[in-house]
């Protein structure tokens, strides 16, 4: 058994949209991410999503069920899970660095094929 | 869709070694606990559970499979986790605030019944 320092993890990676794999338990990943500018709209048919911010904030656009598009500010210390099926795309204005729990095999792009796509996350 | 503030969350109770529950994802629950002083030894048969300390910090006990002890401490940005049938026991010399990450229903003190058990955490 072991721990693991966030900040020792962020470190040691610099690219944007790129999910490192921190940690597994219960069949889910534990990622960090760093964000910065826009991803692309996409949602997860069988996965909820969890995104924790620990430095920066970001804003979150989603699509309610009735197709209106919504948005929430995500500062530090504040998480956000977004459902299986809910159409999102994450923005943000200067970088931001970001912890998610999701099920492990959850594809960043979800639904969408785009160069953003990390098929296969690094364990840092 | 919305969000959780940790800090907000955190500030509505006060009481040691009583997980309150703050999101669900994926069979999952997402809850927040502040521990002081120590805990029973326990463990889960079928749950892996993860600690991520928000404030503070902790020393977890814990048995080796061959059953020597050993101990690690966990400060604020640090995260822990613990895999099922492990052996566990937190201390805290001074209030600590922690998230959890583990399948609903997983009880606090695992395999042991005791009075510092919670089997119904409240949503918060």
């Amino acid at each position: 058994m072991q721990k693991t320092c966030l900040a020792e993890k962020l470190k040691s990676f610099s690219e944007h949209w790129s999910p490192k794999i921190v940690g597994e338990l219960n069949g889910q990943h534990v990622k960090l991410v760093k964000f910065q500018g826009e991803f692309v709209w996409h949602h997860h048919d069988n996965e909820d999503e969890l995104f924790l911010v620990l430095q920066g904030k970001f804003r979150m656009d989603y699509r309610e069920p009735s197709g209106s598009e919504q948005s929430l500010e995500i500062s530090a210390g504040e998480f956000v899970i977004v459902p299986r099926g809910t159409e999102h795309r994450p923005y943000a204005a200067e970088e931001v660095h970001v912890m998610l729990f999701e099920p492990v095999g959850t594809l960043n792009t979800g639904n969408v094929q785009s160069n953003l796509t990390v098929s296969a996350p690094a364990v840092i």
